[in-house]
């Protein structure tokens, strides 16, 4: 079987470590700091000659630091003569710009691809891209790992009773409808309309929430408006609960307080982003993702160890 | 002619201005911003289809900040269908990172570059890049601006008496040696020796100081120790007067303050990197690239327009 490694930059240094635990390695010795300019310097301090290297970085906030942390690691591992670069990005930022929404706009998702490959990357495993088209941005293998069954998991063990599943978009119905098979609820979508310019959205609601627990599914939480708003509606329509839960929780500007004052009950979230001291709430569950990227690993390197065999 | 556009991002707008006054032509109208989780953002507020375009951006400080918009900005021009995307980087950061200075090192300079022309840039416009084989790291064409004589001109038109230019270092002889031919002087180089491990180092100087006005000259100026222990060397040795110039004034850290304490009568640098509010002294002064690069665009618009009656 060929060498393995687990490196890590600095966005998700715990989860990284958990990750290493649950394979059974140590955490790869390298340093990733900064020089006194701000410029990112990374030192290996171990060989990877021949080795397969798993680098675990998100490309959250503080996002282009982070993002160039990752390349500049890739850089250096692809200069050390590693065999093979798998990168882990549990949260891939810059998402949302995934298309042209007006002329002239840039497409950063697909020119965030594009520098991670530059850069020397032979594998890509993420969660829940935003938009499941990113994969095809890539001209190397995407390995798309999903937080529903964590989640699922999650509110299974809590057992509870009469539930629906709420999409916040008709974009996220996919991943409700996952859900709610997991949990054998219905579902129903939150339909915002803006019935003028300048007028505010109205929040209506298709499927029957009356009398039932909603759980709120999105695959990102950002500055928690919508989710806030939806709770208000959800209640408005007879719901007699609401739970909200998401993968990858981005929390910026004004969503620690919008989820604070929401009328949720519980804030269910994954650690692909870790939650600083700033964001921590009692209503904020969060659930690890290192088992199962872990378990990717684990499986990835199988493969790798074998196609090693007629290298 | 084929239509020529200035765009700048957020590193040095005033110079870009400038630039766009000495061309002749208004400053594109474009936004480079931030969503809430802090990614960036661009939106090209005209159209630049089969236009020539020039993007004005160093990739100082914050550097990878800084660097992700030029990025974003060349990717939303390519997508605009512009003609040919000039990247005009006054000051190139990472430049220091341009070999393996030991095993495993990454070659941050390399990866950059790469980044830009993954991004779409045509053709680099820069100066004075802290090694010049760094225009080889691009594939594409590189036009090399120098600073010698913006910082030259200032020194003549002051007619210092009995000028000795001064190398900070053995790599800076080339550039002191320009120096010393406009003012018609002659050059000496500073020999900084450890002569043990974990003992200071000893400033020696190569050359004939003793009476002489010193004018100290670099490329880049960054935590400023090495110019200021050149300073009081200088004055050991029997200068009479101490001046220090360099291009880019990256000016971190303690940089400010050493520079304040330092026996220095002026510090003569350039606008490639903007001095912020934090970095004002009344022995700054600051020369504008400006005319220079201006000139330089339009030089190469003129051999761009000239190349489209081929198209
Ligand atoms: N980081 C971001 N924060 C907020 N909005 C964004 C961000 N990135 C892209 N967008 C916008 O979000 C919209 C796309 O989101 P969606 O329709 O959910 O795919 C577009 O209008 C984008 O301009
Ligand atoms: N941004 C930076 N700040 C301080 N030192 C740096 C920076 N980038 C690279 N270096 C170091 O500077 C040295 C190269 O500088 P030089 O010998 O002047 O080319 C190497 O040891 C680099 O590790």
């Amino acid at each position: 079987e060929s060498r393995l490694h687990v490196f890590t930059c600095n966005s998700n240094p715990e989860l990284a470590q958990e990750i290493a635990d649950h394979i059974g390695v140590p955490l790869g010795d390298a340093v990733v700091a900064k020089f006194s300019d701000g410029e990112i310097h990374v030192r290996l301090n171990e060989s990877v000659r021949g080795s397969d290297v798993y680098v675990i970085q998100s490309t959250s906030h503080p996002v282009n630091q982070h993002l160039m942390e990752l390349l500049v690691m890739v850089d250096a591992l692809k200069r050390a003569s590693a065999r093979t670069i798998n990168v882990v990005i549990p949260y891939y930022g810059y998402a949302r710009q995934d298309r042209k929404t007006r002329a002239r706009d840039p497409i950063t998702s697909k020119l965030v691809a594009n520098l991670i490959e530059t850069a020397g990357a032979d594998r890509i495993i993420t969660m829940d891209l935003h938009a499941t088209q990113i994969q095809g941005f890539f001209d190397i293998p995407v390995d798309h790992l999903l937080g529903v069954p964590i989640l699922g998991d999650y509110f299974q063990k809590k057992a509870l009773d009469d539930v629906v599943v709420v999409s916040p978009d008709h974009g996220g119905v996919i991943r409700a409808r996952k859900l709610a098979e997991r949990l054998e609820s219905p579902i129903a979508i939150i339909d915002k309309r803006r019935p003028e310019p300048n007028v505010a959205e109205v929040m209506n609601i298709v499927g029957d929430v009356k009398g039932r627990t909603a759980i709120i599914i999105d695959d990102i939480i950002d500055t928690a408006g919508t989710i806030s708003l939806a709770a208000n509606a959800l209640l408005d329509y007879g719901a007699k609960a609401v739970y909200a839960c998401c993968t990858h929780p981005v929390f910026s500007g004004p969503a620690i307080r919008r989820i604070r004052e929401a009328n949720i009950e519980e804030m269910v979230v994954t650690n692909t982003i870790p939650l600083g001291e700033d964001k921590q709430l009692e209503k904020n569950r969060v659930l690890s993702v290192a088992p199962l990227i872990g378990e990717a690993i684990i499986r990835v390197h199988e493969e790798l160890s074998v196609s090693k065999l007629f290298d």
